[in-house]
């Protein structure tokens, strides 16, 4: 596949721009960082903006931008490039609504531009295999634990619990998307029991029980004060053997056989970039919802309980 | 148009049920009543069956139910009867996820059979009306204030409190149900202060900021605790002219004339119940989403706020 454009430029140029962006786009055969925008942060030797608006009136020739802003400001963002006439890829959570998300693929829509919505938890090394293995059985149960450290993951970073940032379901979302990518089969909450720190907007951990449309019960345990192993690990028992998820989808074994065994979960970021300059090539958005209605579908259902206040 | 099916049962023969459903159905030249589902509530006159499964069971020529429980339990007992063929009708909300009522048009989609999703506010006498009056014009600002009296309208109704109720959302729904219909564009919330009792699970009041895609202000007000003068207006105004909202839509007035002046919101369900045969008879449903995707978006983006415990 030829560059599908010349260059993309990252705006927000945090954490996950720094250490899975740069470094998938410089590995791409499709791709070349051109810019950076952000008010604070910039990469060596690409010229870098403070502010959107002169970067679009400056760099007209990039026709793409990938949006990795905390949630809070990703629409107003992505509105705006859209309409400056950019492809636009979004980082997780795609927005801060549901309904937020729809007005983009309506606006890239019209458009005639490419939104894609990534969920990089649905392109780690064993994703395929499993969806395949998963697809001509029967699903009876499934437990998923997704316990980290948010102080040794996302350090300092406010957003997170501020409205918007969805406190533990910003790892957690990882795990849905995993599971409607994967399962034959639709889930939908019956319970959630949230605890939300007395200072805080979002929860920091989260008890939730699904269902499989045909009755398979799911139960999940999303926890942000996981300070001994951390562990994004899922199993899924069906008609026909056992799968087992670990590292967050970097080993997976299925009835005893290894469908991956990867150390970690590099590649993840190589295979969006793929994916985006495939969609753009063919005129396509990827705007996958189920994910974050499934966490609009919890906070909604959810039993709050209030627990000590969360500093860092 | 003749009756489409030899009579309806109602699941759930409460306060909703009795005062609205039944003289809808003894109205009807589409419908009868054929039998009650309660475990406590009967209609005079017609066969009473106090589970789903003896009902089933015993009138198979019943072709249709309206659910009128509480939304707790609406999936499983919907579930139930679409899996037995019967065309389904919802009372609102059409359940207590939005990923629920998806997997409940699948499971209708899959058998030929009609889902109706139903919101009463939609069937209020000026809503066509206003749907034709805002089609021509711009919208530049909404404020929309939804003030009433929870002991005075939901007596004793625990359930509206429980996980799965969303308080003060299910009068607020009704206003998120007229928007979403008679807007010709569409709305995202970008702020909602949500206060929530001490003891109980879901909001007794809310106050919300939305932006229509094009960027006009929406302020909406939604509270339970209104003991005076009982309030569900909304005003917009538009590029030509206003419209004013007022008792949930029984009057209209637009640009300074009378689109609907009525004493009161009755024939909403006359014309619910004609709509429902119109549904089965063309064999689609009419599943619409839009209003408690909102609330949902709002309890997921909402800063909550602990107030003193509410007491009936």
């Amino acid at each position: 596949m030829p560059p599908v454009e010349p260059g993309l430029a990252i705006i927000g140029y945090g954490k996950i721009a720094r250490e899975q962006h740069k470094p998938a786009l410089d590995a791409s055969p499709n791709w070349h960082l051109a810019a950076t925008v952000d008010p604070v942060n910039r990469a060596e030797g690409v010229p870098a903006f403070t502010d959107l608006a002169t970067f679009l009136r400056e760099m007209p020739q990039v026709g793409a931008v990938a949006l990795c802003t905390p949630p809070q400001v990703r629409f107003a963002v992505a509105r705006e490039a859209l309409l400056a006439g950019k492809h636009v890829l979004l980082e997780k959570p795609p927005g801060t609504t549901v309904s937020e998300v729809m007005t983009l693929r309506r606006i890239a829509a019209d458009r005639g531009l490419s939104l894609f919505a990534a969920w990089h938890s649905q392109f780690a090394p064993g994703i395929p295999g499993a969806r395949d293995w998963l697809a001509g059985r029967h699903v009876t149960g499934i437990t998923v634990t997704w316990r980290e450290d948010v102080r040794r993951w996302h350090p300092g970073q406010d957003w997170i619990f501020a409205p918007g940032g969805t406190g533990v379901f910003d790892p957690g979302i990882n795990a849905y998307s995993i599971l409607t990518h994967i399962l034959p089969v639709a889930l939908y909450t019956t319970e959630a029991e949230l605890d939300f720190p007395a200072n805080r907007d979002t929860p920091l951990a989260a008890r939730l029980k699904m269902l499989s449309e045909d009755g398979a019960p799911v139960d999940l345990d999303f926890d942000f004060r996981e300070t001994g192993v951390q562990t994004w690990d899922m199993q899924i028992t069906t008609d026909d053997g056992v799968m087992q998820l670990s590292q967050g989808g970097a080993t997976i074994i299925a009835g005893g056989r290894t469908i991956a065994a990867e150390s970690s979960l590099s590649g993840e970021y190589d295979r969006i970039y793929t994916r985006f300059a495939q969609l753009i090539a063919r005129g396509e958005s990827d705007v996958d919802l189920a994910p974050f209605r499934h966490v609009a579908d919890a906070m909604m259902l959810g039993r709050r309980k209030q627990t000590d206040a969360f500093e860092w």
